[in-house]
């Protein structure tokens, strides 16, 4: 029986799943809850910490006093201002860190906060290793399949998403008939996609592309869809989703491939 | 004197800013006014013609009859869908043109257009040469300046500003405090730093980004900002505004200084 595990939370459906995987196999969790990002629900009747997010010290004497070596980072968290943050010394000293690192996107703090796990002993492990069938495979995993015109949507979406991702500013491109309807930054695909249904145009058609940022640490954050991606999608009229096969994970695959062929929509895992 | 000028009016300030110089001056205009995209305020007593956006045959042949030999493209214009353009015979065959082309952004669309006109023996000005002192000058033109984290800031918000440029994606993007807060694409920056003011952390600071794309066509199109832009940037809580000497326009320059000087915000001009 692998050790307890301790499950970070975010936001998202994320911890949920992992907290119900886990369950339904016997092992043991205790989750880390963050103020104004978890949601609460996940953690009835579960071995629970509620902490500001900047309770760093907090966080790492209990995962330790519950006797958890695994531990997972799950679902996306908002950077707080730092007046929200109430960082205590160690978070002080981590935020130094993160101010001497190159950048600030998301992906540098991630690294940052994994490499600071692993200096206490934990074993960091990607949501990915925790949940069954979650990894995109290669290939379309719907009826539908992407057109001619798709295909050069994808093309455009891939180069616009891994120019971004490269300056760590987000993971998600909206492509509409060779116009880049919007560009994804801290305000996450579901934002995005709200917004591209009102400059969309009128005719159906276009792409999501959602891919891993090239340098991403894969322990945390790796892009994520589920149902509602494809119901937003399906709002802006897309035609489409296409994400990174082995570097992205799908909730619910048997919900996500029969709602995108109920409005149909294509999903494809294309290879990096 | 100068000939009669051909305006192509697209939204925004930018045309009427240009009718009223002209006029001032005693040079004749002749306004193509598009349907839902033009002002219709700014053609009212000025001999103009209304036109759906694809009837480009018909733009040209009343430019030629009214004797406009100098054309200029003023203000953006939205793309509309296929349905709503209504293309005429010559329309058709630069859609041809457009979609022959690598790109298909808004400035591969409008370095076509641009060479379309050229190639019936207009003369294509651009915004910058018709008005006085609307082009931005290098260095500070407000009381406040960038401190260290703002400098960090720009310098973020110029890599990415020039990678989106380069894709021909947007041309602003809001910085603040390491965080890319968002990135424009065809929804413009109005709107761009509409969401940022949600999504902006809570104290002060941050910079938007405004550069024209790399190889941009410079006669159509170049980076704007006016008061409005001062005043939205201060409503996300940024410290200053950062555009680029020689390629940028600054519409009401007194104004815009003394309102970024009112609320606490640096304007200043970058060297490419």
């Amino acid at each position: 029986m692998p050790n307890k595990l301790g499950i970070l939370a975010g936001s998202g459906p994320l911890p949920a799943r992992i907290i119900e995987t886990c369950l339904a196999s016997g092992r043991e969790v205790f989750v880390i809850a963050f103020e104004n990002e978890t949601d609460p629900k996940i953690c009835e009747n579960i071995p629970h910490l509620w902490v500001p997010l900047g309770k760093v010290g907090t966080t790492i004497s209990r995962l330790k006093l519950e006797g958890c070596r695994d531990v997972v980072l799950a679902g996306p968290v908002r950077r707080p201002s730092f007046s929200k943050l109430r960082p205590d010394m160690r978070a002080i000293k981590l935020l130094g860190k993160i101010r001497e690192a190159a950048g600030q996107g998301d992906d540098a703090i991630l690294s940052i906060l994994v490499g600071e796990l692993e200096s206490e002993n934990f074993h960091v492990v990607g949501a990915d290793v925790l949940l069954n069938d979650v990894v995109a495979p290669e290939g379309e995993l719907t009826f539908h399949t992407p057109d001619k015109r798709d295909e050069q949507d994808i093309e455009l979406g891939v180069r616009v998403a891994r120019a971004l991702g490269t300056l760590d500013v987000g993971q998600a491109v909206v492509v509409q008939h060779g116009v880049v309807l919007g560009v994804e930054a801290i305000e996450g695909t579901d934002a995005l996609l709200k917004r591209c249904a009102e400059t969309r145009r009128e005719e159906q058609g276009g792409v999501l592309v959602k891919l891993k940022k090239p340098q991403q640490e894969r322990r945390a954050d790796l892009p994520t869809i589920g149902a509602d991606t494809v119901r937003r999608a399906s709002e802006v009229g897309l035609n489409g989703i296409v994400i990174e096969e082995g570097q992205s994970l799908i909730l619910d695959r048997g919900e996500v491939v029969a709602e995108a062929n109920r409005l149909g929509l294509f999903v494809i895992g294309i290879k990096a």
